[in-house]
């Protein structure tokens, strides 16, 4: 069912589809990554539950009317997308303060950002992606002042449905990485993942971090951690 | 007319007024400081050049309906402002892509800014006044959202004001830095100073940099720079 392989992202290898001119598969990779990949190792598993967390989450936000490139699950490490043409934002959604945001501006740990504290971020590896204000974001990609805030929008109603989702796991959806992509058809759509590699989720009984904190800050083990979030996933449906 | 030294900058001394118990008294020092107090250094006559450029500007801007702190020059190294209380936004105005903006967001050198971009940087010392976006203005000072868009508004009128200024004494303003204080009654109002120090100023005819650029990459001699400025400032009224 692949074809040639696309692209190998820190996380994920991308593959075409044999199936469909517009269709992708996403391989999702045992590898972890922290600080723009200055910090690397690779997790036995890890793959399989990023793959199968996504699978779960996707389909949830669908049924909450967020479109993403998301088709279906096709196997343990491996999902069915729609091709897009990613956009070069990192697009951070804040609840409460914690990791960069802390050291850069000063904030204490667990301010509370009410609303959401939205974040933009050039993803350039170069670069060490950037954070940037609006106006770069419309030099630097090919969205419209439209578009831009169509996609924040979209970020806070994304937050919303996520925030409900964990909440009914027992977990604090604290802060979230999106990316989105444009289909052929130039509309755009979530894209890349939604997993505890993009998000920081704070169990709700003990604080304890769920997410890949455990990695960056070496205080766990990750593949436990994001066993015990697919099993609350899954007990939950 | 001096009483007690209020503050003490890297640029300047502030001096609360004998006279007026709401105005306070710049004084210009001959320090010079770049990437943000990294280095340092004095120059003889730099504190009387930035005075008497400041009290040129800050009346010309005023013909231009701009509203500053700015009363009167009171000597060689000295002017009367009213007391501000300062916002801590650094806000750029750019014109031409050149300096951190290159090497932060990986803009080719030159490239033109059209509409100018408007960049805010939280004035902090201790995090090394950080690029934010809208969001953290209004979480990291007291401006509302209707105030931080009179800002930018007022910040490209500025920048109209002082390209015309500088392009009739055959100068090309690349980009500048603003800061600006709330009056006892809260209007907001320019502050600080505009300077060699604050802005980017290129030759027209040679391309040279005539402004703190010259400090900064050590290029030329600030004191006669800023004389050359002064003195068509004076050819020009």
């Amino acid at each position: 069912m692949k074809a040639e392989l696309v692209y190998e992202g820190k996380a994920k290898k991308v593959y075409r589809s044999k199936s469909a001119k517009d269709q992708l598969i996403l391989s999702y990779k045992n590898d972890a990554t922290a600080f723009n990949g200055k910090k690397k190792a690779s997790f036995m598993g890890k793959g399989r539950l990023n793959n199968e967390i996504s699978a779960r989450i996707f389909p949830y936000l669908h049924e909450h009317r967020i479109k993403s490139h998301f088709i279906e699950r096709l196997n343990e490490t491996e999902q069915l997308v729609y091709e897009t043409k990613i956009i070069p934002l990192e697009v951070v959604v804040r609840n409460l303060a914690t990791g960069s945001i802390v050291k850069r501006l000063g904030f204490e740990e667990k301010t509370p950002f009410n609303p959401p504290l939205i974040e933009l971020f050039y993803k350039n590896d170069d670069l060490d992606d950037p954070l940037i204000n609006d106006d770069h974001a419309l030099l630097l990609t090919d969205i419209t002042y439209k578009e831009l805030n169509e996609i924040k929008a979209k970020a806070l109603e994304i937050n919303t449905a996520l925030r409900e989702l964990f909440q009914s796991i027992n977990l604090e959806l604290i802060d979230f990485k999106l990316e989105f992509g444009r289909l052929q058809d130039g509309m755009i759509v979530l894209s890349d993942e939604v997993s505890p590699d993009t998000c920081r989720l704070w169990d709700r009984t003990t604080s304890e971090k769920m997410d890949k904190d455990v990695f960056r800050q070496g205080i766990g083990d990750l593949v436990e951690v994001y066993e015990e979030i697919l099993q609350r996933l899954e007990a939950r449906s």
